[in-house]
């Protein structure tokens, strides 16, 4: 039933390629199928003018597309003047997830930003950018243990994200581009590595969703984010 | 428990005044106790390029604080040369929840834009923008109808938004700005008069939320969704 | 003559009710008959950089109209990411008028910053705008002296403003749009309670004026000055 | 007892160099002492969107300074993304002044563009700008006569510019920099060849100035104004 | 004597990887040892206003650097609301290169865009971006060939880039990071397959250089051009 | 041959009128035939961020154009909100030339900042810009000797750049604006009082140029300059 073949609960194959470029403190390329997302985590001396002297922490991302990562070329937001309603709405849905996943006072005072930029788009970009960042924070924090900058790990347990939806009447996990321009109810969910809720967004596209529905897509993204969270690890052992 | 003494079930006074402006086809002061937004709905006889000549109506929303609607004065929009993430997140929020009540085709090849601004801010000004932007809505679809500019009514429905949250551990409906600085999760609650989800958006601030409390949070929604629908059928029939 | 039935001479109803917003340290809503203008006035305790430690203070004003204040929807300034050449026009009028009022040393290193939103437009808003800032500004001053942080009163005397001009050939008082958009000449006069000019602007719309018209139209302004001082003064007292 | 030991009436030298650049329809440079104004006039086959198919013309005017026109180097506004609040203040009045000229019928839909750009700054850039502009735009319309595209002459008169002020008590005429900087009363007056008020902008820097300052001022303005438009029309026939 | 250890004379390994994306025309990953660009070309079937019924094409080029593409975090130009002086500079010099082996009357009123986003910069980002985006031009060109939408090929020949400079006194080939930041001079050539000159960049960082430095230098560019462009004739053929 | 009746080894008559205005530290007009530009140079005790507390100073440059200074008006930046990609090119070649005529460690912690506006466009904008930028540098400097704020002398030696160009298959000196728009190579070069190159930019318009061209262009460079240093030292005698 879905254009490529997967059972309604099935994963696309989830990849995260740790050390992808050299310069980064963390550098991430997570692939979820054809969507490919570079996140690289840079650690900085200094936070924000609001956390000056307080003696904690900030982790923020930011987001972008390369201009023809989609089927048409989309103008480039640096030439444009300015990043769209989309992008802002995107990279703040990612610095909110990921600073779930971290003590800001454990972190001293300095910046993580995360930079998700998407070279290859399929569908579930913000999603892939929220794990793959994930990889990329935790190794720009080892990078801090390792040259022994913190007293103790800053980071409270893992976070991973999908997207779910209804597409044809279906409860289905992980909708690539074909599902979601066509789904009826698109949603994606954060979650942490013991199945708490960090963030949920749902939108009706078609028709308004009801609670079964809602139930069952939940159920789907929790499973699916317990197979992330894994890969994750083992990307991390590895 | 609550800073304000409502029990955790209890919406605010909520109040809908039709006929604000003069100059709109739609013009609604909404209030969520002391949250106070004006809503005006505008009907123009054009649609944005990419629907040109596809015989279907827009129905797009813009939102604003007064600089001193808040406890603090913002900084002017205007005068920074942008809208912020989070104004843009809203007004996206806003615009896809009404176009959720809009069969687009019935409109016609016009817009609908639906202008929120907020006079003062107590927590819930997106909600209450939702809810008042409804009532605009339909006054500016209506004073189509009178002009006889349609062939049949474009409206599929009501649309109401409420927030709800965790507080001290305990789900409560519709937070205030001091209960919504100090609660553990917010969510804010998208529905039609069905009772079917249209946007649902939920955050952890501090833990992860679980799904017993995403459960409870949802019941309280549901119901304080019903009265403001309520309340929105009334102020219209009034 | 006058399309209102107004005798050349008479104001429009003018209103100012005070507290009008909660947060603001001033809060006005200002009518000048269908004119409307909210005028909130912010008290910070800091001054823009030129005039970091002088030991001086600064009073300024911002300047704005929500999308349909207007017959027809402008707009929105924030979301084409810059303020029009009227608007900041406007804005420094004000500024300039209100200023005109107030001892700055006496105001210490702080800054008052008057907003004026218009929410329903019929002509005067500019004049509207600085004759309800005053009250607004006045009221900020009172609750700096309330909690004893002036040494002396900063205020010198009043400032109320008011439009004339000539109308189908003849001088009229407090122009409402329609007038305005059909009127020869355009004028706003700002003046204090001792009848001194602070600010003159006078545009000959289509003929020139000559001297005698000049002086018709300040003789109308004087006289529609001082019945606004009155109404401020009543309206503080009250 | 002025900076400069001229007489109250009188006016600093006054210069119009025609064919100062040679790409412009009109070029002058002018000069009012140790200002110097670069006008150069325009015309284009087009006019702006509002006029399209009226059968109407349009002028307008454009004002910038060379960062080193003042004392102090002003940061380019080229640079900065934006024309300041001043700019857009001074070009709306030129623009207003030279279009009180001007037969916008009998133009046809053409618009001529006033570029105003001060080389030099010792006060009355903008009213040197008005004054010079006006002779700009007259070459520009000789030069569609001289090729036959027009009917008739669109030219209703003259329009020159000066500044007056109040210095040390006593109404001065067209004030430089040094009278400019501790004047207690500054006004522009732009009048017509039958000593007509196309526009008048007084404003009180100091006390609030009475109607005698007024007219003491209105009177020198009135003289000053005189021997200017002598000037331009000598320019003119030179 | 260089901090690679190459000979004065020696290339880093150049590598053309095609098909890197798969949503653009031409997408080449190009490859000048550390140094690395996406390239990908887009087929529009428009061209830009100056070239619209004139019945020809249009080669352009845009240029981008990730954020952590460098040693230290640079910010986002989409988010910095502009795009700097040097990637302007840059993404100019990539199109002229590039409409240097395009003829455009052949191409027909269409549009190619290549997008040059460096995600790993060590140097001559801007000539590893021309000689990759002719690569993505030409697999762009041969996708309308292969749909037999061009009459002729509108392909004239090649065009490679490489910088060349004076380091510790000794002109060298294709500087990396290092070198370029240590350089005495600074110079980047396009050449064509002809050993014809496209455009030459050399710019003085310490001393002035002589003629017989420019001499030597362009004697180097010649030799690593024509190796580059053997590696595209491989790349594109393999 | 060419349009002007020029010899291909001939100057336009090239003047520098020196005090050009009288606010800068430095004013010069520069004439290259019909080509005008006015290069004012500012002095300030300050540095740019990036040089705070190193011991060094800074030159830098900024050009415009007047928008009638070309045959058709350019709209102008300053109202655009943004400087072009061509002017942004341009005064980053200005800065880079001027900053190698000088000791920036001898100029000690100020900023000297070289303003080109160009109030009459015919070809070679930037070469003229280069060549008077020096000689307004040079008074710069001059003045501040003049006040002994300087131990040595910060200047190197002499900065003067020319275009050159291959025109109907001819090398020729010093373009005007119709063998620009028709030339087949068009290059600026920056040399000193030594015949060291400081900068050049060779960009074939149409065909590919060979080596000998090169050769010959750079031969006409070397002599145009040697005249143009020759007429900067009489100008800084006289």
């Amino acid at each position: 039933m879905r254009p490529s073949g997967r059972a309604p609960d099935q994963l696309r194959p989830i990849r995260f390629t740790r050390g992808f470029t050299r310069h980064a403190e963390g550098s991430v390329l997570v692939e979820y199928g054809d969507t490919r997302v570079i996140c690289n985590a840079t650690v900085e001396e200094r936070v924000p003018p609001f956390l000056k002297g307080k003696g904690r922490g900030w982790v923020t991302a930011e987001y972008g597309m390369l201009p023809r990562a989609t089927h048409e070329r989309m103008g480039r937001e640096a030439a444009r003047g300015k990043q769209s309603g989309r992008t802002q709405e995107i990279q703040r849905l990612i610095g909110r997830s990921l600073r779930a996943a971290v003590n800001l006072e454990g972190l001293g005072e300095r910046q993580i930003t995360v930079d998700c930029d998407v070279i290859q788009a399929d569908g579930g970009t913000r999603t892939a950018a929220i794990s793959g960042g994930y990889v990329a924070l935790r190794d720009a924090v080892a990078s801090l243990k390792a040259r022994r900058q913190l007293k103790r790990d800053p980071m409270f347990g893992s976070v991973a994200a999908v997207s779910v939806g209804i597409y044809k009447g279906v409860p289905v996990l992980d909708l690539d581009y074909l599902e979601d321009s066509a789904a009826e109810t698109d949603m994606n969910v954060v979650m942490n590595e013991a199945g708490g809720f960090i963030e949920i967004q749902g939108t009706a596209e078609g028709h308004a969703f009801r609670g079964e529905e809602l139930d069952g897509m939940l159920a789907l993204a929790r499973q699916g984010i317990a197979e992330i969270i894994q890969a994750q690890q083992k990307a991390l052992e590895g």
